[in-house]
């Protein structure tokens, strides 16, 4: 038997085909039925067999490898062993958004979710262009790119808002990077808050108007950024933004 | 009459309602004959109409204003009217990248232009997962991302190459970025030769094996750089290096 160091830096001799995030507490000995779309996963996709290991999270008590102990028609058994580390969480930044296109929208729960961000929050603006949103679905793509990116919280996805609203209802404590092209804007290297909590906000395909550009700008708490010459897409702006935030105010930058 | 600071910052009477790249030599009082896939743009898509204003740049003269002179089915005949910016060219920055999947591929193309990149080209590991490019395809997405947001150069897209060809033809003068996990990495803000000409290099989804990890980091121009803690898609990570490349080291880094 090899001796593998596991994804997370500790030694563990059980090396895990796959990861879930499952609401359940974990503790060892724990038997957990995993069914539906995780129990689907594991048995036709990943063929897992008796005696394979997967490794859980649940956002709250760090990661455990866990045993097969049985596995049936689209479900299986997963016995929780050890937990082989401690929970780490997330920087405290919320990214929020107009929603865009379906595709991009699915690419972007995908993108903040691997960028670490805590809360994921749709915002109706002047030329949002989706005005139903399926919470599951998204729900279900930010788990699925927690489990892959290793990262062992699921960032909340909150419900949908008017950009008035949000403002009005804004935060003491948290501070708000729009990022802007107008001459003004400052580049995020330049930002010295670096105790204050934090949000990006980013504006549908078309923009935000005139009026909410305003509105946004004269908040007390928004730090107009801006994110270089060119003109980026919403989706392109926001890998941007949630990239440069860490790397110069959150979890990239103490490393 | 309205007077409007178009998209270039000059001041302008004539409004463009697209942006086109042409492989022509601008001139005032030069007809273009707009067709194929940019034809149709124009008159199924824009409905253009006689007398509105669209705006070309080949890449080398910089960027000029021209009107529709006549419509004709799917093309249009466009005049040459004034130029409305001087040429500015990209930073020297290489994209090159393992090809992905079809869907993020498109989407790379796309990233890597709005991201000022002068050259994009694949490079075969033993884990690429594509094995023919249609290079035509590649480019017509470069330039239309380059349409789109607002640069005036379109880059290159090179010859698929294989990992060891590349580096044994690396040329002297230029800087290789290898995003790894390892721990001596380091970040990219603590890159001090702001001097060389720079290559970010991506891996396939699966990473690059071992022995090619190996090889990449002991050529001589190779910089480790690290991404941060979370484990990054292919596509996710080629944005967020060439953001920390631009913020640190090439255009945004002295605006």
């Amino acid at each position: 038997m090899t001796i593998v160091i596991n994804e997370l830096g500790q030694m563990s001799n059980k090396n895990p085909k796959t990861r879930l995030y499952v609401q359940t507490e974990l503790k060892a000995g724990t038997v957990i039925l995993v069914k539906n779309g995780q129990g689907h996963y594991l048995v036709n996709v990943m063929r897992i067999n008796m005696g394979d290991y997967v490794s859980f999270f649940n956002g709250e008590q760090g990661e455990w490898i866990a045993e097969v102990t049985k596995v049936g028609k689209g479900k299986a058994n997963v016995t929780v062993r050890e937990k082989v580390a401690d929970q780490i969480f997330e920087s405290d930044l919320w990214y929020l958004f107009a929603p865009i296109k379906k595709a991009r929208l699915d690419y972007m729960m995908q993108k903040a979710t691997e960028l670490g961000v805590n809360l994921i929050r749709p915002v109706k603006t002047e030329r949002t262009n989706l005005d139903r949103l399926k919470f599951d679905k998204l729900q279900a793509n930010a788990i699925e790119a927690a489990e892959q990116c290793g990262r062992m919280t699921v960032p909340e996805i909150g419900g949908m808002t008017s950009l008035s609203d949000l403002l009005s209802e804004w935060p003491e404590d948290r501070k708000l990077i729009f990022c802007d092209e107008a001459g003004d804007a400052v580049q995020m290297k330049d930002i010295n808050e670096l105790d204050a909590k934090w949000a990006v906000l980013i504006g549908p395909e078309g923009g935000f108007t005139d009026q909410e550009r305003q509105m946004i700008r004269s908040h007390k708490n928004s730090v107009a950024v801006t994110l270089g010459p060119r003109i980026l897409r919403a989706d392109t702006a926001a890998v941007v933004a949630l990239s440069l935030w860490h790397s110069f105010i959150g979890d990239w930058s103490n490393e």
